[in-house]
C-alpha cells in the first residue's frame, strides 16, 4: 500500500517518529510537532531542523527532552517521518521535497496532515512504491453526507472550544479538558476536527478539508458516532472573525450544536494570525458573536474562558486572569499554567443543570 | 477530451440542450432546468421526463414553449444532455445512469453540476472515450488559495443576495438585478457562486464544492477578477440558518465582504427546505443575523427584500408586499411579478451614497 486516507483509525502501526519542522520551528507554525510531542500516541525519536540542530525539544518548544537533529541519518531507529507544521494554505515547503524523498528511500512511512497531499505527488508515489512504504494523508477524506439534525442524544453534553483566532490552542484546551474529566472518572471524549487532533486521538474528521456543502454533515456524523459518551469536547477551528476560515468555524459550530462554549484566546495577540492588517476583535464582542451565531441553531452560552498566557510572566498571567474574570464573571484559566480545573467545574455544572431539567 | 473542470470559461461549444429532469420535475428540485430555460446561453430542444411527456415547459414550469419528451430519440437535433436538477447532497439518481449512458452512446456531451462527478463514474468515462464526447463537471474545481483581504477596490460596489432558506431564488434575483442595471447602462456584473449560475453566466465558482478552508479565498478571487466593473451582484447560497449549508453561506458572505445585502424569501414557506422538522426564522431575525454576521468583517445593511410570491394570487402578493414594506421600511418586490425596479433603486442609492463619501 502506498496511499491511505483518513488514516488513523486503521493506523495501528508501531510508529517511531521523526517530526519534520526544517526551517519552520516557530511554535505557531510547528503546532503539529509540539502537540504530537505533548499528547501523541507514538514515541518521538527526533525533531528534524538543521537550523536548530543540537538543541532539545525543551529548548525549542519548552517541554520534553527529544533531540533536534540536522539529518535523517541521525535518527536511524525511527520508522516514520511526520510533517510537523501547519502553515496557512497547507502547502509542503518546496525545500522539503528532497527530505521527504530521502525518508521514503530510507524505508520510512510519511504521515502528513497538509492540504497538499503526498499521494498526489508523483515523485513521492513512485518512490513509495519502490520502497514499499506508506504515504498517509490524514486530511484526505471523502465526506459526502449532509447534516440532518435527527437522532442527537440530548443527554450527551456537547462542549465546543471556539477562538479569537486560529492557532492559539483550541485543540490543546479540548484535550486537557477531556483528559482531566476522564481522570475524574467521567465518560468524556475529545472529538478531533483537525489533522493534529486526529493524529493524537486516532479518530476524528479533518473538517477544513471537507467539501463545503458537507462540513456540518461531517461534524454531525462525528457527534452521532461518539454520543454514547456522556460528554463530548469538540475541538474548534479558526474563528468566526477570521477572514479566511470563518466558514470552517461555522460548519463545526452548527454541525455539533453545542450546549456550552469555551472561548480561547492568546494574551497579547493583537492581529489575526498571518494577517497583520486585520485587528483581532475584543473578547466581549466575540462572546456575543459566538453566542448569537450558535443560537441560530440551539441556544448556547460561553461557560468559561481559556487563556493562552505563554508570553507572560506568572505574575502578569495572574493579573490578566483576574482582569478577565472580573470583566465577564466567568471561570478563566490557562490550562497548561493553572490546570483546567475551573473549566472542568464549569462543564460539570452545566452537565448537572441539564441533567436536572 | 472526456473530462473537463470548471467547464464554462472554455465551454464555447455550440450546444443544443436536452434538460434531464426525469421523475424530478418539481420546480425546487428542477431549478437548474428552469433557470437554464429562463436565462441560459444555449437553446433548449427538449426537457426529458417520461412522466410528464406531452406537456410543454409552460405547463411544467410556467414559461417557454419547449416540449417535454419521453425519450432522447425524440430530441435528435440536440447535442448535449444537461442534468437539470440540484437535489440535496448532489447525487445523480441511480435510475438516470442508463439515460446518461444512452446519451453518451448517441454522441452527446453531458453537462452536470452535481457533487457526484461524471468523470468519477468509470462506465461514463469509458463510454465517453469510445464515443469521443465530453463529460463536463461544472462543480469540479481545484480552489486552493486562502483569502487575503488585500487589494479590494472600494469604489466597486459589492451587493450580495442572502436568503431565509436555500432554493428560493437568490440566483434569479441576482441575475434580474444585474441585467436590469445593465439595461440602464450601468456597468454591473452577476457573480455566479453555484453550478447553475455558472452554466448561465459562463464564469463563476461552484463554492459549495470548494474545500472548506478555501471557500472565502475562492470568493475573494472572484471579486478580484471582476472588480473592474462598477457593481458586482454576488449570488448567495443556502442560508445562515440552514443546518446543512450555513458554512457555505458564511464563506461567501465573508469572502465577498458586501456593502449591501438583499434578503430573499419565499412567501408561505415555513420549514427549511428538505428538513420539515426545522422551522424557518422570521425575516426580522434574519435581517439581524445577516447584518451582524456580515459586520464581523465589514459593516453592511439589508437594503431591500426580494419576495418569491409564486404561490400567491396577484392580490395576495400585493398585500404581502405592503405588509413587509411597512414592517421593515425597505423596498420589497417579486422580481418576476413586479420587476426589480425597487431593488435597482436601492442599489443605485447605495452606490451614490458611497461615491459621495
Amino acid at each position: 500500500m502506498t496511499e491511505e486516507h483518513a488514516a488513523t483509525p486503521s493506523d495501528t502501526a508501531d510508529r517511531r517518529l521523526v517530526l519534520l519542522t526544517e526551517g519552520h520551528s516557530e511554535p505557531i507554525t510547528a503546532k503539529t510537532a509540539t502537540s504530537v510531542l505533548r499528547y501523541g500516541r507514538f514515541p518521538t525519536v527526533a525533531i528534524l531542523d538543521s537550523e536548530q540542530a543540537g538543541k532539545t525539544s525543551q529548548q525549542l518548544f519548552g517541554f520534553g527532552d527529544v533531540p533536534v537533529v540536522a539529518k535523517l541519518s541521525e535518527a536511524s531507529e525511527a520508522n516514520t517521518l511526520m510533517i510537523g507544521i501547519a502553515p496557512p494554505g497547507g502547502k509542503i515547503p518546496a525545500s522539503w521535497h528532497s527530505i521527504i524523498l530521502e525518508a521514503i528511500n530510507a524505508g520510512m512511512d510519511i504521515v502528513s496532515g497538509l492540504h497538499d497531499f503526498l499521494c498526489e505527488n508523483q515523485d513521492f508515489v513512485e518512490a513509495a512504491k519502490k520502497s514499499g512504504v506508506n504515504l498517509v494523508d490524514v486530511r484526505k477524506n471523502d465526506e459526502h453526507e449532509v447534516a440532518n439534525r435527527l437522532d442527537l442524544r440530548e443527554d450527551c453534553l456537547r462542549i465546543h472550544t471556539v477562538g479569537q483566532d486560529c492557532s492559539l490552542g483550541k485543540m490543546l484546551v479540548s484535550i486537557e479538558i477531556a483528559r482531566a474529566l476522564q481522570a475524574q472518572g467521567q465518560d468524556a471524549k475529545f472529538v478531533a476536527t483537525g489533522q493534529t487532533g486526529i493524529m493524537i486521538e486516532g479518530d476524528g474528521c479533518p473538517v477544513d478539508c471537507v467539501v463545503a456543502d458537507f462540513v456540518s454533515g461531517a461534524v454531525e456524523k462525528l457527534i452521532l458516532a461518539h454520543q454514547h459518551h456522556d460528554m463530548l469536547i469538540v475541538e474548534g477551528q479558526g474563528s468566526l472573525a477570521h477572514p479566511r476560515y470563518s466558514a470552517v468555524t461555522l460548519g463545526i459550530l452548527h454541525g455539533c450544536v453545542p450546549h456550552g462554549l469555551i472561548l480561547c484566546y492568546e494574551v497579547g495577540r493583537t492581529a489575526v494570525n498571518d494577517m497583520e492588517h486585520i485587528p483581532l476583535k475584543p473578547l466581549a464582542d466575540l462572546i456575543t458573536i459566538y453566542e448569537n451565531t450558535a443560537s441560530i441553531m440551539l441556544p448556547s452560552k460561553v461557560i468559561g474562558i481559556a487563556m493562552n498566557s505563554r508570553l507572560l510572566s506568572a505574575e502578569a498571567a495572574e493579573e490578566e486572569r483576574e482582569r478577565v474574570r472580573q470583566e465577564f464573571g466567568l471561570p478563566v484559566c490557562d490550562v497548561i499554567r493553572h490546570g483546567p480545573e475551573e473549566l472542568i467545574d464549569a462543564v460539570l455544572k452545566l452537565h448537572a443543570e441539564r441533567s436536572k431539567s
